[in-house]
């Protein structure tokens, strides 16, 4: 085999790991690999208006592209830190993300010249040192030799965990020549096998464990079976062996809403009471790939002894208090369908209640939460992308069954308001790519201001999302969790029905505004034929109460303000 | 003396020191805090659109309240990220910025709970470990005993050593009683005495070298001079000395430019030849707060030997080869000036060219930079407050004099894009605050689309700038330093004029957008009484060629693309 330039030999991999958009913003230290990223014919060069908006762009690309990964490319310094938010999300909700940053060159970087973008102190690790906290690996590429070792390490790394990696270019080094050998070898995710041993001795204790629960057994997905890849291995087991199955806010869609084994939504003492009793009163829960954050448990509210479950990981087990480093769910899935196969008819005697949302029969024009989110789950269809951002969207999409193979994204984990918009830039693309269907945002008026530009990119790529804007005045999150009636949770009032034609690229591609106020307006926009075909981008500004949320987050609100201790009164211990 | 909360200690310290606006985004963790902000009379809230913007607005607040400080205030994880890019700035440029975080409550994150903003493995301690990058100090309150000595020492680490710092907020010590006695010790910047004996030698040293060059002398100011507030000092100084003085560009209107001793910017080989060869062929360089970086040096084109060179410096001194430690110029200069007065005579015969600016004689009805930067000039009023983004304008606003007391903004060491725009919003806060005049921006439009929505709390804030779009369809100055014709480096072509209606607070605010294409029209607006009188906020869309620049700009970019070795030719050593 010949030669290849270190960027070539970089974008041949992307290109084999099925990355076909690349994020970022140009800056001087990055030109030279961004003339081989625009000559290169199969990856596109997506140039965002700010390199958090590519971060954020990078991660919605790799949520929907699910066996690639999203690639955001910064210039040092400014650009990388810039996006330091957006790639710390991706590894706190386990996105993998890689992150290139074109750095001065190495010999630049050895004299420690006091260049632009530097700290002017010479510290030219300092923000590697940063990026470390946030990503699995990272490679400074230093000189030719080891190039092609460390870019196939980082990239591996990526995929494997499904976190971000973090990788230097210096800008001479980009046209530097290596050979091109390694590039035969495909990198491949990696899925550890588990110790047969001891394997074989989990998979008794959990069929006894089943025996010893009469096979009352319910299923409970979570964000880790989406994250580590196991929605097949999972999906296979469900149907094979008939258990019940629900989902915490994070795995929601890893299992086919329709499904009639599906039940629904967990979150602890949030979740609706006819689903909370029926899993908590299962006499075992399988967990499979729980994340078991705040906001993904109804406040820390799971009703559920150890003693009743078995939890599954990607690299580890939990059985009852036994733990098991190194079983994971990947290899021991399969396995455990064919030991828990002839539970199936016991295990379909059990009780599922219907996953359904109708409207409420409520004759006030308003648009409320109540009767919002019932109303666009009927608009959804199979394959729809749908976004959705932290704020009472988050929640609001909770109480609502979703349709076949559509995909929801969301960060309930990492939580950073303005993510939902970079991330459907990056969705957006993934589907048009993977000819899935129409993407649709559902964003709150305070979460759109942070990062509103990027509609532009949207437009200027020709892409065609639906964005729902929640214009309900302000936070109206943060009012339910503190300050119902201050003035730092309002915010200003922008003309949103007048944005798209703003930020168009000179006009030159058609898009669409509505404005609706009223639940009559509203249900006649979603039947209207032309907008559901969504063929050109459209922005719906929704008008709701300022005072306004789903259920699910006046809970949730009301146990995230008691356990920040407010008031002095808290603080005194005085009960409030 | 009394007790009072946490919180309010710090607020009653930060109105000490002159604060009156604070600028950032609420978030759950720092919703208590934000009650004792908006009750305190003194200090506004200024909630910014994001965190970046609201980093930025606190960096620009502090440039122009100099003698105080610029607070930003984000929510754990999600926000503090995205604000440390602004952080970082303010680090580089050296302006003193604190940046409070709103964290989870002190119990919580002993437990390590899994909340939401964390990264789901609990390092609570990774969001400090990247701001300690970036800071020159950082506290996080604990408990009670420490709170006021932790606060105290990192604000006065902070106006010291006019550096950002970073402060951890706990939910449940935002209320937390602790004693006010502190409170009536005033925090005062600190400038360490120089050791007697060493501080003399010194200006013995620097008087030998003034009598061998014959007097020849010129002083050169930088960035340091402003930063590190000897610009009372100097110019004492140069009025008792009479010598000629430059100034390098971060140096910029330190001396009044139109102060007949004043000579122009000296930028090495960039320079106006005049300028560089007065200050070249001069005997003795007297250096004051030099900052040399790349952009502030003509890429390090400085054509003067060490052995011509005397430096002050903040904390030590340069006299030819030797260096003194320790020996700042705050305490140096009033002594240096009694030195060197008995000078004058000599001095005042120095030939200092005239810095002015004339707009060429150009029939063509296009605006360039060549005309532009001079018409301009002649807008500009004493107390003006100028703002120029990294790009053509950062360069353009070099070759032009400056009223008195005019302020310029720019970050010519950092360079992040979009800075100027929340920097803006701070700067014009500040000089509002301080009875200046006019706050005018000068922005790229690749810039202003990184950080636009910050106009928008303008608008609602009711400040009234003037904010000058330079449309020249893209990254120019990219374009100079690679890849004139790559797509990369263009961008969306946005609606301007419309912008500023669109992010109005609900139209409640009159603005007013124009857009020039040709001299004459621009001209005639500058010429406007309305237009300069300022009485609302204002966006003047400037069309310009894509491939025009500033004469330093073609210049410098020249020189940065051949050091960042871009094609392959140049990997190759092969001469382009
Ligand atoms: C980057 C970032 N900054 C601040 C926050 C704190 N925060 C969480 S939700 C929210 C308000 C969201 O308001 P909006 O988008 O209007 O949603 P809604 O009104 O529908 O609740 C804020 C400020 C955050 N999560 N992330
Ligand atoms: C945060 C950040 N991202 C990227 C860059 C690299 N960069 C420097 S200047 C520039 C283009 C600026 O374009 P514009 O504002 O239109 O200025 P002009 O066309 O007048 O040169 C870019 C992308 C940067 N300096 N900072
Ligand atoms: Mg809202
Ligand atoms: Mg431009």
């Amino acid at each position: 085999m010949g030669h290849i330039s270190i960027g070539n030999y970089l974008l041949t991999r992307l290109e084999q790991l099925g990355v076909k958009s690349m994020f970022g913003v140009p800056g001087d230290f990055n030109l030279g690999f961004l003339d081989l990223v625009e000559d290169f014919p199969t990856i596109d060069w997506v140039g965002n208006c700010n390199e958090l908006n590519a971060a954020y762009a990078a991660d919605g690309y790799a949520r929907v592209n699910q066996q690639s990964l999203g690639v955001v490319l910064t210039t040092f310094g400014v650009g990388e830190l810039s996006a330091i938010n957006g790639v710390a999300g991706a590894f706190s909700e386990m996105v993998p993300v890689l992150h290139i940053v074109g750095a001065p060159s190495t010999g630049q970087q050895k004299a420690k010249a006091m260049l632009h973008h530097t700290l002017g102190d010479g510290r030219y690790l300092a923000y590697t040192r940063a990026s470390e906290q946030f990503t699995v690996a990272q490679a400074a590429l230093g000189n030719t030799d080891a190039a092609a070792l460390e870019i196939d390490r980082v990239l591996l790394e990526c995929i494997t965990k499904a976190r971000p990696v973090y990788l230097t270019l210096p800008a001479d080094l980009v046209h530097s020549e290596i050979p091109a050998d390694r590039l035969s070898i495909p990198l491949t995710r990696n899925y550890p096998l588990n110790d047969p041993s001891v394997e074989e001795y989990v998979l008794d204790l959990i069929v006894k464990q089943v025996q010893a629960a009469d096979a009352d057994v319910i299923v409970l997905v979570d964000a880790c079976t989406i994250r580590h890849d196991v929605r097949k291995e999972l999906n296979e087991f469900i149907r094979r062996t008939g258990f019940p199955v629900y989902a915490a806010p994070m795995g929601k869609t890893a299992v086919d809403e329709n499904y009639p084994r599906f039940g629904g939504i967990y979150i602890g003492s949030i979740s609706h009471p006819e689903v909370k009793e029926k899993v908590e009163s299962a006499k075992m829960i399988l967990s499979v790939g729980a994340l078991k954050s705040d906001f993904n448990t109804g406040n820390f509210s799971y009703n559920i002894p150890p003693t009743k479950t078995v939890e599954l990981h990607s690299d580890h087990t939990h059985v009852q208090y036994a733990q098991f480093p190194g079983i994971g769910m990947k290899r021991l899935f399969p396995k455990l369908t064919d030991r828990l196969e002839p539970f199936k008819q016991a295990a379909l005697k059990l009780d599922v209640p219907p996953f359904s949302a109708v409207p409420p029969d409520d004759p006030t024009p308003i648009i409320n939460h109540a009767w919002l989110w019932p109303t666009v789950g009927s608009f959804f269809r199979p394959k729809d992308v749908i976004v959705t951002e932290t704020g009472t969207a988050n929640f609001g999409i909770l109480d609502i069954p979703l349709p076949e193979k559509s995909i929801i994204l969301n960060q309930i984990l990492w939580g950073s308001i303005g993510w939902s918009v970079g991330s459907t830039l990056g969705a957006a693309l993934a589907a048009r790519e993977s000819g899935l269907g129409r993407t649709i945002l559902f964003v709150g008026d305070g979460s759109l201001q942070l990062t509103v530009q990027e509609l532009s990119v949207m437009i200027r790529k020709g892409l065609k999302p639906i964005v729902f804007v929640l214009n309900n005045s302000g936070y109206t999150i943060e009012k339910y969790i503190h300050g119902k009636h201050r003035h730092y949770n309002n915010i200003a009032d922008w003309t949103w029905t007048s944005l798209l034609t703003t930020l168009n690229d000179g006009g030159r591609v058609p898009t669409k505004s509505y404005k609706v106020s009223t639940k009559q307006e509203f249900s006649q926009l979603l039947q209207d034929e032309k907008f559901a075909r969504a063929d050109c981008m459209q922005l719906v500004e929704i008008i709701m109460p300022a005072l306004d949320a789903p259920r699910a987050l006046e809970v949730q609100a009301e146990m995230s303000g008691k356990s920040n201790v407010f008031s002095a009164a808290a603080a005194a211990g005085v009960a409030q």
